[in-house]
């Protein structure tokens, strides 16, 4: 299971303002906690500082936090220039935090993945909006696949996010990510899935327990990366669990470790 | 999700006890427990008295829990003479637990659960032991179904339960399960499937944490029914969770219910 640490996002507070100040010793602290508790790459998003200042600010985080783990980067933005910014500045193969089925979008982003051979997280999303049916989920991943592999990108650096909503807003929501990511790996063997958790629950009571029962679903439905925060030890348990349990944790050799490194509580 | 309370078990040493003293208060207490905790049926066993006494002892727990609660019982032993006493003692609709595909335990057990229209769960085990592949136990899925039905039991009564082995000894062990539960689902919709939880962790550290993720992948497997420990709070709230999150709790009305009981914490 790929664990992609969201915690460098400067939409949260401390990390906004560590971002404006360049707190070098703030995002170290923060990347090395996740680097350490599983995280194979960093979200690092630096969208508070403006338009302008993003490339500065994106070069600047991918910089600290190599620097401070060795652990590549998501760079998570949608502004192109800051993209090709913090690509350029990143050591070794990194991610890029997103690509869209949106024409303009997908036409800016496409060029970079292939030239930095980087991964990707693409979001089955297009110029019609937020997919409402499961049927316009599949048609964005359907496009997705084939532009991204026709385009240059390996089928092993694809991360289709099937995109999650609320199943306080519709009942099927979290139905429609389960069958979005059966179909992904039913049609495009070698191609992966991944997506964020916390939407799922938004506006419901008990959310830490809806985003980790749902994650164990969608492991089950063949979910191969996650972007979560690997300090949540309940999630990293259940995904360790899980791991066991569908026969991905070879003489449940992790687990075993986990557990004796206190991990599992 | 159907939950059989699993606590009345005397293989249970404070239980075993209580059954042989007949000490009426204990048992009323852990019937009231898990009547509580949202068991729709409660098992009762009460193997460690012996052969001789064991229709007694069943018919006095039987009797015993339904007058704590109201709620009907899962009939848990393989004597065909003390399940009868039981049945008859038994008001409303009980569980038999359990028939199996070995052919002298299917036809004693068969008659009594079209006599008492009972529900039943049905072991897919045969006179060849402990299925080692996922054909066997789809075999004896098939050779159940058809035979209860054949026999007159309703669809709609036959709870398959694949059995659970230890992913410790069979890294596959938990693959097994899953599949035969989807297997069973799609091929006789309208039959369901129940299983155990506590074997799949036996002989690994955290037993709890792969027992309750365990379930999640089952209920999104299709599973629709458990015998397990309804006091387990962690792993309720993760059922209740689960029926959010797969569309079965309309308006997450069950969900904010057992928010407001404190029963997700």
């Amino acid at each position: 299971m790929l664990i992609i640490g969201e915690r460098i996002n400067s939409t949260r507070k401390a990390v906004g303002e560590a971002v404006k100040a360049r707190d070098t010793g703030f995002i170290r602290q923060e990347a090395i906690a996740q680097a350490e508790a599983g995280a194979h790459f960093l979200d690092c998003n630096g969208a508070v500082v403006g338009v302008e200042a993003e490339p500065g600010a994106l070069v600047w985080l991918v910089q600290t936090c190599q620097e401070a783990t060795g652990v590549p980067c998501a760079i998570d933005t949608p502004n192109a220039q800051a993209m090709e910014a913090a690509l350029k500045a990143h050591q070794g193969q990194a991610f890029i935090n997103s690509i869209t089925a949106e024409k303009a979008k997908f036409d800016r982003i496409l060029p970079l993945a292939r030239d930095y051979k980087a991964k990707v997280v693409a979001l089955c999303l297009d110029d019609s909006g937020i997919p409402q049916t499961l049927e316009a989920r599949i048609r964005n991943a359907d496009f997705l696949v084939k532009g991204l592999t026709a385009g240059g990108v390996a089928a092993d650096d694809i991360y289709l996010d099937p995109l999650v909503f609320p199943v306080s807003t519709s009942g099927e929501a979290g139905l429609h990510v389960l069958e979005t990511i059966r179909h992904i790996h039913a049609a495009y063997p070698g191609v992966h899935t991944v997506c964020g958790l916390s939407n799922i629950s938004y506006g419901l009571p008990a959310r830490k327990l809806l985003n980790r029962a749902f994650l164990v679903l969608c492991i089950g439905a063949g979910l191969d990366g996650v972007i979560a925060d690997p300090l949540d030890q309940p999630l990293m348990a259940l995904v360790r669990a899980g791991e066991v349990l569908l026969a991905r944790d070879e003489f449940c050799a992790e687990y075993i470790a986990a557990a004796r490194q206190g991990k599992l509580e």
